[in-house]
This record gives structure tokens, sequence and C-alpha cells, in this order.
């Protein structure tokens, strides 16, 4: 009884969010996400009800962002749950689908996180799976809005109150997580303190996160914004025009170096050249104190197609390959400081994830 | 008759070219350039008679890179020539045709060399401005070969006697000029000697020139390669997988600043944080002693469509504008070395275009 009332209970963080997309939520008892492989010419949502179908929403990219595949887990866990019991599934056949959920993809740290948080609950039953799903999902929400306010502080402090030019990579907005975003949490708090005066959004090739999904957000919240190929950032940072560079982290090793998407680490070349700040915005979730720095981070190996053929049509010759790793290592010597919600990590003054972890200790 | 010989006469660079493809022919009376656009799916020619023709093949990018502009900008005033002849045009509206030719693109200095070096052959008459524009793309074939050699030398002499990984942006084989290629003939030149391990192509959006023509010239030559986003090029040098990086140029200036296809400047940042060389591989045309250094050259900026528009697909919002210079500038604090076809200038050696100039006067 208990847990159908679960099962139609709809989030009290839906009402938290209002950012005017809900990109990750659950409803009637399933999971449903904003088909991300879709935007920005249609809006449509897929409900998710089996772990295959989570599994490859997750590798296709249906949905995605660190901080939304933290909660994509912890709500799998429910989905293989209620699956097991649907299907009469033994325990290790559920044991077996929720590890299948932890290791869709390998980069992100938050998606392990997710599931082995929620995963311990699995004894106690469905209702006790879900309130720690929905607590990630509301977490997620709460820290994204203090991030965003430690990270608009700092930015103004360092490169003047006035509107900002800010340069982004990928999406790290309310598509990657659960309501403001990352980097583009911060960017839409200095938008709101009236402190933004163009953002320039790196496409993100091969996928267009960029073009696609951070354009689509910015053209919605009203944010003034251009896209532009990923090989201009260093120019136009080099040039002058921009203040400063935020990205988002799919995952931060004890010394401060951090995973993101494919061309991160040549934005943080470009701002350490151009002597303009390079933060990167993250909750602690995605900070793995067991990677001791950024060459022991598993970098996802993408299709070659995803490069070699775009909006259905073959670019490269038919025996060309394309060399497809989804992510980059930014060494923590080019980043000027990480925002989380519990505050600034103040990398280039020679913090670090490890010290700020000892000094709590 | 002598003039009639000429427009028929296949020039005796056609025996030169070893290449297996002909971008670039003056053939029939008319210049007939390989499609580039179309590639590498269609092989198809376009034969120009008209100036307006012409203008619009080099503003599309039919033909393209920077040598090869120079041969057209060249061939382009015995175009407009025979079309006055045509047309009866007065001396003043052939002068400004063969200005609007050489006005069609800013950046690349070859252009506007090749006008200018053939226009006061006009006086002369149409076999001498032919005899001149033949010189250039012969001139260009032999050159290609020169500095091919100087940079495979170069190249082995600081990387190491052995198969080498490199990697390359945009294109600038034989489809940027008229034979074997800048950066790309001194692939050819290693690979000839047994000295390539493999390539790494960026594809060079916006027009993705690099997994489109230079994939399509490395595959036709059996020349391992693979081909990457250009937002991955400073994680594979970083990463250690890349032994030098080797690009073109448009125009350098005389302290040895260069334009290039943007995206050019993020690999040369990468080169210098990973230590490895970034070579500039231009023939001597490409040098513009008038031009002091980088801040001085007009960048060109295209259409936002061709950021936001791939494959007929619209990737951004229909609002979102694609901001989309189609050169950057890397300074010459960042490159190793030019290789042109009178040798090596070692800019890390604090030699400079304008110090070789000085010393050859």
């Amino acid at each position: 009884m208990m847990v159908i009332q679960t099962l139609f209970w709809h989030p009290t963080r839906m009402t938290e969010n209002t950012a005017d997309v809900q990109p990750i939520v659950w409803r009637d008892g399933a999971l449903v996400l904003l088909d991300q492989t879709q935007l920005p010419l249609v809006e449509t949502y897929v409900t998710i009800t089996t772990t295959d179908a989570l599994i490859d929403a997750i590798v296709r990219l249906v949905v995605r962002g660190a901080p939304a595949l933290g909660a994509a887990g912890g709500y799998g866990v429910a989905i293989a749950m209620i699956e097991a019991e649907r299907e009469s599934l033994s325990a290790e056949q559920l044991a077996t689908n929720i590890q299948r959920i932890r290791d869709a993809r390998p980069t992100a740290v938050n998606l392990a996180w997710g599931v082995d948080r929620v995963a311990p609950f699995v004894a106690d039953g469905l209702v006790a799976v879900l309130a720690e799903a929905h607590a990630i999902a509301q977490e997620d929400s709460r820290f994204n809005r203090t991030m965003a306010q430690h990270g608009a502080d700092w930015l103004l402090q360092h490169c003047g109150d006035r509107p900002l030019r800010l340069l982004t990579h990928c999406n790290t907005g309310t598509l990657a997580t659960t309501d403001w975003g990352t980097a583009l949490g911060v960017i839409r708090e200095l938008h709101a303190r009236g402190k933004v005066e163009l953002v320039y959004a790196d496409e993100t090739r091969p996928l267009l996160q960029g073009a696609r999904l951070t354009a689509w957000e910015l053209d919605r919240a009203g944010i003034p914004h251009v896209v532009q190929v990923d090989g201009a950032a260093a120019s136009t940072i080099l040039r002058g025009m921009v203040d400063a560079a935020l990205i988002g982290a799919d995952r931060i090793a004890a010394n401060g170096d951090i995973a993101n998407k494919i061309g991160s680490v040549g934005v943080a070349l470009a701002c350490k050249d151009a002597g303009i700040p390079f933060m990167v915005v993250a909750p602690w979730s995605t900070i793995d104190v067991s990677t001791n720095h950024g060459d022991d981070i598993h970098i996802e190996l993408r299709s070659s197609d995803e490069v070699t053929v775009i909006a259905n049509t073959r670019v490269a010759p038919a025996n060309t390959e394309g060399f497809n790793p989804a992510f980059d290592v930014t060494p923590a010597r080019l980043i000027s400081a990480i925002a989380t919600e519990k505050g600034i990590i103040e990398i280039a003054q020679g913090e670090s994830p490890s010290t700020w972890v000892a000094h709590a200790e």
C-alpha cells in the first residue's frame, strides 16, 4: 500500500525547481526523461520502466550531465527494483541489473555515486529507495543554487563587478542537472544580478551539446549569447574578448585535476595563456578522493561514427576512422578555482580537494 | 592565332604534378576547379569562364587553400581578360573585375599576390598573362616539393629519425595547392620515407576541411590516419600521443605571427605546453612583410549559418547566432619553425621573416 502511494507520488522537488524545464522527473512509477538527443528541434519525453531502457538512455545521452546522471543512478535502483518485482527476478538478477546501471558510462563519478548511495536501501524496500533517490535530486537542486552564488561572487570579485563576457563548453545547465545547473547555473545567477554581457557557447563536437542544449537554455532564459565552433575558443580568449571561462566536471581527482567534455583542456590552456580565470563548477559529489590525479581517470572512448557522421550525413571518407574520446583531463595547474556547494576550492592558491577533505576531518 | 593556341594549351605543369588529383587546372580557355564543397562524397568539377563565377567559387570555397588561391588569382586575371574581350568591356571594367577577384577573400595574402603578379602583364596580352599564371602554378608545384623536403628533414632531426605521430589542422594538401601541399606535403614526404606512424587529422569545423578533404587525401595516399574533433587536439597532444603538429598559413607577418584556419592557435598552445614542435609550412609568397604582426591581419568573418547549420540541418535554436571567424592568429612565440621553399625559418631560435629578408638584402 505504501509502495503504491510512493509510485504515484509527485516529488516535492518539482515545486522547488524554478527552471522552466524538467529533464529528469519521477512520475507514476517511472522515470520520465526529456530526450536530449532530439533538442533543440523537438521537445519529446521518454518514459523509462526497465533497466535496459535506462542503460540505453544513458549510453545514447537521452539523459546526460554528471549531476543528472547522479539522479538517474538513484532512480535507476528504483526502476531495477520495480522491474525485479514485476518480472519475478532473483536477488542476484536485481543486483546484476543495478551494477549494469552503475557501469553504463565510466567517466562521470556521479552515476556510480548515485547508485551506490541508493542501493543500500534496497533491503528496506521501494519506499526507502525512492526517498533516497528523491533526496539526491532535491539536494542537487539546492546545491545548484548554492554553488551558483559562490561562483558568481568569486567571478565578480576576480573579474570586476560589471557585466562579464563569459565562455562555456558543453552543457552544464538545467539539462545536465536537476535545476539551474553547475557552470551554467553560475551564468544564470550572474544574469539574475545583471552581470552578463555575452556568453560564448562552444558548440561542443561531436554531439553539439553547446549548440543544441546550452544555446537552447540561454535562449529560453533570455541571456545574450553566440555559438562558436570549438576551435574558435582559444582565439576568442586570446583576442581579449572573454573575461572568464566556466565549465562543469565529470570527475574531480584528489589533487584537483578534473575530467570534463572533450575540448575543455584547450579552453583551460587559452585562459592560462591569456591570464583570465578558468573556473570549474561541480557539486561535491563529483569529487573522487580515491582518484589521486587525472591520469587515473578512465576516459570513455565512444563510437567513431559520432565523429564521421553528422546529421545522418557521412562527412569523412568511408575508410576513415574517427578517434572519439568523450572527455579530456584538465590538470589542476590550469584551473583557477572549483566552485562547489561547500564553497570555493582555490586551486590556483594551492588548495585541492584533498586538502579540503583533510581539513574537514 | 597565338592567343588561340594558348587558350587550348594544356600546361606542362600537368605532367609535373604527380599527385593523383588536379584541383585547379587551365583547360580549353577556362579554369577547371574540383568542387571541394562536394568532397568526399562527390568528385565533380566546375568550369569557370566569368569573373562572377570565379568570385562565387572562391567565396563558397569551391577552391580554397592559400597557395591554390594564389594560382586562382593568377588565372583569374586571364579569365577577366577573356571575358572583357568577349563582352567588349572597357579597360576600366576589366580593372574593376580584376580588383574584385583580388578582394574576394581578405585573409590569405596569396590571392592578392597572385593577382598582383599577373596583372602587370595585361598590357602585353593574354599570352603573357597566361604564361605568368602558369608560372605561378608551376613554381608552386616545385616549391611544394622543396618545402616538403626541408620540413621532413627538420622534423626527423628534432623528433628522432623514426615513424612519427603527427597532428594537422584543416587541409593543406593537393587540394589547397597545385601539387603535394604544404603541411600535408611534409607528411607525404615523410610517408614516402617510411616515417609516418599515424596522422591525427582535426576535422576542422565549421566546414570540415579536415574530415572531408585531408582524410580523403590521406586515404588515397594510403597514409595511416584518424579524424578527431577539433576539441580533441589539445588532449591528444597533452596525453603524449603526438610527436609534432604541422599546419599551413594564410598570411605570415614580418615578426613570424601567422594567420591560419580557426583552431590553429589552440593546437599551438597545446604543443607549447607539451614541449613538442609546432611547425608552419608555407611558400615564401605567404609572407607579407608589410604586415608587422598578427594583430594587423584582417580576419575574415563568415556567415553565422556555417556554424548553426550542418548538412542542411539546423543544430542551434532559431534565434541563436553563430560567431564565425574563419581564421585565427598564432603568435610567433608559440611557433617552432616555418618551413618554406627557401629553407627553415627557426622562429624558436629568434629568427623571423623580417630577419631573413634583411639578411637577403
